[in-house]
């Protein structure tokens, strides 16, 4: 059972609306509830690839729990050019990051503990979520309105509330492959067979991955304090396929049959096996070890470290080239070098920069997953 | 003694220096000193016209404390350009707002308490100020780096550091002239004479104002704690001039006095009275009363509201036209209003939104200053 | 009879359809067919409310041609944000302003004078609009596909095509009312009841007005070099209705009947009187005396002259700002004038910019209309 | 001898000014006189490396003619940022492209001819080039003032209407190497040893090898008319050199090698031979056969064709995917082929496109060069 609506998300200003397909395939059985989607940020395309194989996998395996299919899910992002590239990161009237406008109040955990404390955990997880849904109806019914982007976040949020497992899509800029990993979860994030992995503690600050298990996680450590361990009862992972402006559906498989390892862990497939993956190598490292470099100076740049290929302290990071210096006194080029070890992850996309660009984004004092 | 130097804040692709003009004014006394800068935000620029109608009034009234003047604060900002505006808000790279990079760790305050707890007033202040420098210089000497816009933020603060008061010069979009108010400095705002005034808690999200007294006024309730008084050292404040994209030389005057008259009543000349305004009404409400209000569709608007005029519930606000639907079933126009009392303090400058775009923002649970 | 139809004008990114509005008024009689948009440049937005005050006025006075109106036209150029402002005079992706994508291949001329050189006026009329028609055809459906800007223009122009009378509503940026006449039109062109009016050649560049009227005045031009005049069969005007990013649907009124009363002299109403507009001072002058002055440097603007005003050749013009010299050796600012008399049509809507940013525009060696 | 200055050739709002650095190498004996230019468009940057590598060359092998390098010739374009890309096609203001700027006036060709009619090669080619020269200056000083575009274009211009030999250099967004060739200029342009080469006419569209070759050009033509038969006295190119937003200086050195190899062929270095090049195979075809694959509707883009691979009629091009069609009725792919045999030249960088995009540049109808 496969069925696809259109759901309204925004309107532009010649009254056009903004719609998103919403994918529904119904489960044959007991098994997690599975929201994904894919291209918030609108130049990151490949997740709309991996939701093509995800779909193809699942019309031969069909999944025991409903699973939830949202591609091209922010398409005021998608639809946004700026030269021959998509603008697509921010709001291009407030600048507001789109994967920054879900909504959580954290105020709400201390009184809800109070009233279900010697709840069961089935009770306690279908009145915590019946909390979470009322609180994304009541915002979405402000008389004051919301942003453009909240309204996108909150309707994509009221489907991702619903579900066991939730996977925002992305991809960083000239990138390998990562994934960010809620602290608890972090033994079964293995399954998803994704080289490298950040692992991130409980805070929110307005994105997907976040606003879905943060509720959960700090109501299992508000119950903590009270002497009771309650399980976080949601997982919720954002995946970086790769590189952005890149879209090669065939590669796309690959990815597919990670989140497929990872999902029948989960339970989507209790009876058989449905998928088995060549292990990679995984690294990890914790948010606070997951480091930004940023440019010393403006010029052009020559990228020389390979993303996921470990780099010794000192060896070559980037030329930074200043051309305007040519047959002059000043510096023509500039070679750089991190003063740690580390495990390149990504890199800026253009070889123009400003003082003050990312040039790189790195994992230090990285482990074993 | 007014002297000028060039300060270097960032740096183009070509290398071209980013380059700021900062204007010292040596006090001929012992007043306070005080930091001003203007344009930090690109489109906004009466704020400098304010700065030149500042230096005029100083050099017939020499002040008893030293001044920092910094017109065209965010050369950045105010050399980006889309279309005929100015993209001035936020960075085009990472659309990072511009007013909030600025640096403050909160975590300084306890062990600072506990260590200086019985010291004297103005040992508090020149050891905490020197905690808050060192901060920034650790920060600017990052082996990391900065982005671009935190170290124009840091550069800037590194001087508003040392002064007893920040005003930081701002506009809105089509705008009337209103004052974010620290709730401590309530009594001594109205000497702005600036008709609509918020005001706000000690909360720190990354704007100049609260960078530079958040660190005094969380200091000041630590102490409180402990059961010391200790008054908040530091004033700051943000200054919205009307509206961005405009500039009038001469009716900045009016602005500037308004400044010298609070500026008086800090201080900075102790001897005679340089200027008195003719008061205007002030309204005031606290910032959670400070509400948006977001369009519910995309359209072009009409804006009814005047700003700085109190609205009744009900009473026109916009009409929001749909042309798309003229001469069909459809609807061409609704008309939009408030369900509660308010004052416009500013609304949108363009004629055509998105649904979520922000077309007004009001004061409601107004009240006199 | 008034009926409204979508059509499909582009897609984007998300498979979203691009469609306009078109709406046709069957004409009770044989008047001229009259095409009218509006909003081509997503800024200007003022022609839509024209078009609903021709929409009124069409009710109550039936036309006796055909007419069809087609309000936001371009919904690619009124979507497009960056900042608060419409980023809606070029494509964002090349660069191409969308009022210079419309077709016409001078190359047709030619062979059809030969052709039909002995041929009555009726039957060249007829003749030539079919070639012009299937021209346009036949660059739609190029195996090589168009531009973006190029669907859009011939799917327009599919409709001015059958137009004896074409209007292309713009807006300047801030900006007078005025008119683009070709000079065969002159004559007629005051019944429009514009004040600033500017006399064209029959060149082709690729606006609307141009693609419009440029075919038959270039065939009429060529039988007039076999000695045989041709009146010129269609009128095409840009008219150019204030300031972009402004929307008085009530102000339009005045516009709207100034339309009708150059409609009503065309015959669009035969047996009755239904306009007659309080005259206005109207200028002229011809394109090659509408000048531009650019900004000799960078800086901030105040602008003095007002539009539509006279102004005598040393009278200020701007100042240009130069507030980074402030309290230095260096120039604070500039006075800047013309060195001759003219009239203001209009000027630049940002108070910062570039050197070499068109500051205004203005007539010279005016004459009355 | 090799010396570098600064020119300014533009200033931002806040009064900083744009530079570039113009090396100037003097010629030890009569050779050619050289200009050269890298980054016209902002996010062109491999020709910054070219320049550093001929710069290398040229210290090793001085030349016996004067050469001019001028690298980051567009600061303005280059320091525009919008999202991480460099949006430095078009002025971001009025989006005019930076490379159509340039200034040619055909009006001087007639009366120069009728006056240097029967003068010799040596006088025209002084006198000529003086006019060009008087030009350039004239507009310069134009009381009017110049777009900002046109500033710079001038300013460049003045330095290469000195040159005999003027390379613009440049890049496509993802692309082979490929060459505008004049086609007067065809025999030597093998020299460069370039894959695909372009033969284009004597026609001005306001590009930097145009307004170089087309006065020289269209007074050979000017002259043959009057049956005097006289040689096209300079030689301008286009040089792409692979794709935007990439620097690799190591790679440059080929292309610096082909350059070489050309200027050598062309007497820059007389006595010797300084350079031989491993031929590459070479196509050619005429500008009008250079054509542009549109996208025929809105999507996500997988690129099947390589460039500088010959592609047959039908075979693949690119997958278009309508990811918001999975799992509907609709259609979620279409694949896309040309008609013709052709060779790709270049594609476009991002895959996400409106309807209206162009996809691919090809070469058809193509010959050995």
């Amino acid at each position: 059972m496969i069925a696809t609506e259109k759901m309204k998300v925004g309107e532009q200003p010649t009254g056009n609306p903004m719609e998103i397909s919403v994918i529904r395939i119904q489960g044959s059985g007991n098994g997690p509830r599975v929201y994904i989607q894919a291209n918030v940020h609108g130049a990151e395309v490949q997740g709309n690839a991996v939701i093509y194989q995800l779909l193809e996998f699942f019309r031969q395996h069909p999944p025991e729990g409903d699973v939830v299919l949202v591609p091209l899910a922010n398409p005021m992002g998608i639809n946004q050019k700026s030269g021959e590239f998509t603008l697509g990161r921010f709001d291009p009237v407030t600048g507001v990051n789109w994967n920054r406008q879900y909504h959580f109040d954290a105020s709400l955990i201390a009184p809800f503990c109070e009233e279900y404390r010697h709840a069961e955990e089935t009770v306690i997880r279908e009145a915590f979520r019946g909390q979470l849904r009322q609180h994304l109806h009541e915002r979405l019914n402000s008389p004051w309105g919301l942003t453009c982007g909240q309204h996108l976040a909150i309707n994509l949020q009221l489907m991702a509330v619903e579900a066991d497992i939730v996977l925002d899509l992305h991809t960083g800029p000239i990138s390998a492959r990562h994934l960010y990993v809620p602290e608890y979860a972090r033994e079964r994030a293995r399954y998803f067979n994704i080289p490298l992995n950040i692992l991130i503690p409980s805070d929110f600050s307005g994105a997907m991955d976040e606003a879905s298990f943060s509720p959960w996680w700090q109501l299992s450590e508000a119950f903590a304090k009270f002497g009771r361990p309650l399980p976080v009862m949601v997982d919720a992972f954002t995946i970086e396929l790769g590189s952005q402006e890149k879209l090669n559906v065939q590669a796309a498989r690959e990815d597919a049959l990670g989140i497929c390892q990872y999902l029948q862990h989960q339970g989507l497939w209790s009876a058989t096996q449905v998928v088995e993956c060549e292990p990679v190598t995984q690294h990890a490292c914790y948010l606070k070890d997951y480091k930004a470099f940023f440019s010393p100076a403006g010029g052009q740049v020559e990228y020389h470290a390979a993303v996921n290929q470990p780099l010794a302290a000192g060896e070559p990071l980037v030329t930074l080239w200043h051309f305007n210096a040519l047959a002059s006194e000043a510096c023509e080029r500039r070679d750089l070098a991190l003063h740690c070890d580390a495990i390149p992850v990504l890199h800026f996309a253009s070889a123009s920069v400003n003082q003050g660009t990312e040039l790189y984004k790195v994992m230090t004092n990285t482990f074993p997953l």
